[in-house]
């Protein structure tokens, strides 16, 4: 299979319908079919070969959707860039991956100069902005113009499609090989689990440099949606636009979420079209969840836990277990079993299968496991053993095959020779009425190795103390499990795909100190 | 992916759901776990290794299922025998692909010796039948009783993982190279296309051996559903197990179809739980659908198009289009759009596409197609041409994607330099009341090189002549496509998956003339 497959079997089938919608701006699927064929064509003329690495550094548009599609057409792979990296950060995977081409928009225009000259292989500067092109840059609009259309390379199965920069929480970024096969097998794996309708109408809200929103729009072009993009994410354009746009389906990580339901327009607009919200990246907490399915009743909720490595989906928690018995009985905080395509297990420190309902590392196999990381061997076989990936999150599988994560593994907090998964004490804390966000670290603590260490934001208009919320955690937690000290913020570090960035938490705290991890 | 993941992830998610129920007998999820994982053992005790080849020559049963899911745990690769072949084209076959070990059953064993004694290779023969196992062959069950279960040997992706001999409709059987990707890639496709159910009871009665019904098992094995399975097909037995088993699902080709309508027993069962029918390998006749539908109001009907160089499916023709207006617009005559993840052009001889609603040759691009014939590389090389494969169907396109089969293409007769296509003909004669089943067929004529001649059987108690049925033809197509000679008959030649043998019917008139091929 290739990843432009879709584009082909829509433009047979329905060159009419939309297929993506840019504020004022919309595209059929007819005319997304020549504008792909001719970027492919320019990119060529470029000097873009088979296999070759193309990089875009945008906000969301509907030239972002052209770049992953014209990229495939052509023949070449692609290399998504972080938007909240630096110029320094930019130019390591640039030069990392060696890439030839940078796309780059109004909003990152500032900053190309600088990546050009930083790169030791002074890339093509592609301006995809809505202004005339500056100097040393080419227009993408006269590029398109000028271009011939090309035929589909139909690079597929086990090509290199994608080599995706992971997020940079923890270490040095990894390129990220994703192959054809992997990003087609978890998108059409999850539409055969769980899809019940024909096309749908989605909205991209959330950055599609990053995998979990890339991922969703191969699954969308594969199928044949219509795709409704906002620049960046902004809970007032996610209100209007699902009103405007008819959406029927988002993602939307717990952070934005949160920010969507306490926006003001929220009781405002009409949501009516909207069908389906995915959420991951991190667990939602009850407060946020209980929110969610008192204001939008009759809303599907979809959890998805996966990992760039894997393309990314590894689990879905579907919507029945966020309501009645099963969300009593707290399957809602599971991520759900090992999804179809997929194969899951709990391995211990040697790799032997756990019993159930025993923590230890989640190993996972199938199509959707990455090739590895690009240039790096030696982090390729700690990550890849036997056909496994090992994910370093740590979990547990109930009788059900039912996965709950406790944490990153590297996360948990061993204090006094305990185990503190972050996860079950920021569950807890995010219970109390006055607890908006909550981000649980160790620290270091002179005679129990590590503490336990909480990052409060407050709901507004709310206050509380350090006391205060240690009594509410002792109600439901062991002693040794509770906070030993709470530090309350005005907002927290975000990575750009919106989660809380803990190692920014634990840095001040770390820098002179070397961290034992679980 | 592997083909054995679906058992996995059932075992680990609901052993105790049922996998197979088979007259009697039943198998939980976990059951034929146990015994999947002991097959594989005993088989690589009889010295299967990776990539050999094992093959079954036996009626469906639960054993069939689990000598599927068994050999591909192994790591070895299913050799499924064509039920109605001699022991000739038997012992071909398992000369060509160099078999190893023999499943045979109570039905066939009285060919086995000679199948044995004949083969270049003596293969190990191994008796799944109900009794106590004949000398010189090895009892499957006492075989597993003391069989040690072994590991998964996650062979898969582009590993061969069957080697499917086709029909033999023309020429000499060739061994379609099967791989785990091509399987995987058919089966998850459709389902990501039309699934809009968690799990369903599905009946086999279609021979296993036969490409449409090992792949639809391969789909069922991935979603985790329950497998009904009848030896043979009977029409009574299809209706008894509908109303005891509470099937949900079942393909039946149109003559198997037509049986079942036409059975004495269908009006006083219980078909509440049917949802689903899925037909295919030919064309349905007016009739038949518009029986079938008023008999069974409700019901989903999907017609499958596809071969088995496709792993099979090409095209789906869903529920919707033979209702309604859809229905009326002659859209039921369609074998579909292409399938998700599967690209189809129509071209002409030298390969070009040519415009919508022009008659051409179908070609198909995706994961699905086959790797090969296997030990056959010049008739590989006809079938597969710069990544498409060359179907041999002649069919159209109309403006929305849809295909309209007009014939195989070497089935076209040319008469007095007109084609005429027996797909038209044949349609046009089964609207005729008297007329139960027919088959036009070209035949050598002095005149015109090649005459339209048609086979018919008529429905009981009627009556009929050439010249009426003639007659009734010319009201709706062109006198030269009209038969020129009628044969009645009391039964057509089957091929085992229910297929009418034209390369019989055609037989004694060919005999001494070598045909020109359209």
């Amino acid at each position: 299979m290739y990843l432009t497959q879709g584009l082909h079997r829509c433009v047979q089938q329905a060159p009419g319908r939309t297929a993506i919608v840019f504020g004022e701006r919309s595209l059929t699927f007819g005319e997304l079919h020549v504008r792909v064929e001719k970027l492919a064509g320019a990119l060529q003329t470029l000097g873009m070969k088979s296999g070759d690495r193309v990089s875009m550094l945008a906000l969301n548009s509907d030239r972002y959707l052209e770049y992953l599609l014209g990229v495939w057409w052509g023949g070449g792979v692609l290399n998504p860039v972080n938007i909240r990296w630096s110029v320094p950060e930019i130019v390591y995977s640039l030069d990392d991956c060696d890439t030839g081409i940078l796309i780059v928009d109004d909003h990152f225009l500032p900053m190309a100069p600088a990546i050009a000259e930083g790169a030791q292989r002074r890339p093509v500067l592609i301006y995809a902005g809505e202004k005339a092109a500056p100097e040393g840059m080419l227009s993408y609009e006269q590029l398109l113009a000028a271009a011939e259309p090309v035929a589909d390379a139909f690079r597929g199965g086990n090509d290199l499609a994608a080599i995706m920069y992971t997020g940079g929480t923890t270490g040095r970024p990894k390129g990220v090989m994703q192959s054809h096969l992997n990003l087609w097998s978890s998108a059409v794996s999850r539409m055969a689990e769980f899809r019940s309708y024909d096309t749908t109408i989605s909205l991209h809200a959330a950055p599609l440099f990053h995998t979990a929103a890339m991922a969703r729009a191969v699954g969308h072009f594969i199928a044949g949606d219509t795709h409704v993009v906002l620049p960046v994410f902004d809970p007032r354009a996610v209100l209007e636009s699902i009103e405007r746009d008819r959406v029927e389906e988002i993602l939307l990580v717990p952070t934005m979420l949160q920010a969507v339901l306490e926006h003001p327009e929220f009781s405002k607009r009409d949501l009516g079209s909207l069908k389906r919200i995915y959420y991951g990246a991190s667990p939602i907490s009850a407060g946020v969840l209980d929110k969610a399915l008192a204001a939008l009743p009759g809303i599907e909720f979809f959890h998805a836990y996966g990992l760039t490595e894997a393309s990314p989906v590894v689990a879905v928690n579907p919507p029945a277990n966020h309501l009645g018995a099963a969300r009593e009985s707290g399957l809602y905080r599971s991520v759900g079993r090992a999804g179809l395509g997929v194969t899951v297990r709990i391995v211990d420190a040697e790799g032997a299968e756990v019993p159930r309902n025993t923590v230890g590392e989640i190993v996972v196999r199938g199509a959707n496991v990455m090739q590895g990381y690009w240039n790096k061997p030696a982090e390729t076989a700690q990550a890849l053993r036997d056909g496994w990936l090992y994910t370093g999150d740590g979990a547990y599988m109930d009788d059900n095959g039912y996965l709950f994560i406790v944490d990153r593994l590297k996360d948990m907090i061993v204090s006094g020779g305990e185990n503190v998964y972050s996860a079950e004490v920021e569950n807890v804390l995010s219970r109390h009425p006055d607890v908006a966000q909550c981000a649980v670290i160790g620290i270091p603590d002179a005679r129990w190795g590590e503490a336990v260490h909480a990052v409060v934001v407050l709901r507004p208009g709310c206050e509380s103390s350090e006391e205060r919320l240690r009594a509410h955690c002792r109600q439901f937690i062991a002693g040794y499990k509770c906070p030993k000290s709470v530090e309350f913020r005005d907002a927290m570090p975000l990575s750009a795909a919106g989660k809380i960035l803990k190692r920014d938490l634990r840095a001040p705290w770390w820098s002179k100190q070397s961290r034992q991890v679980g």
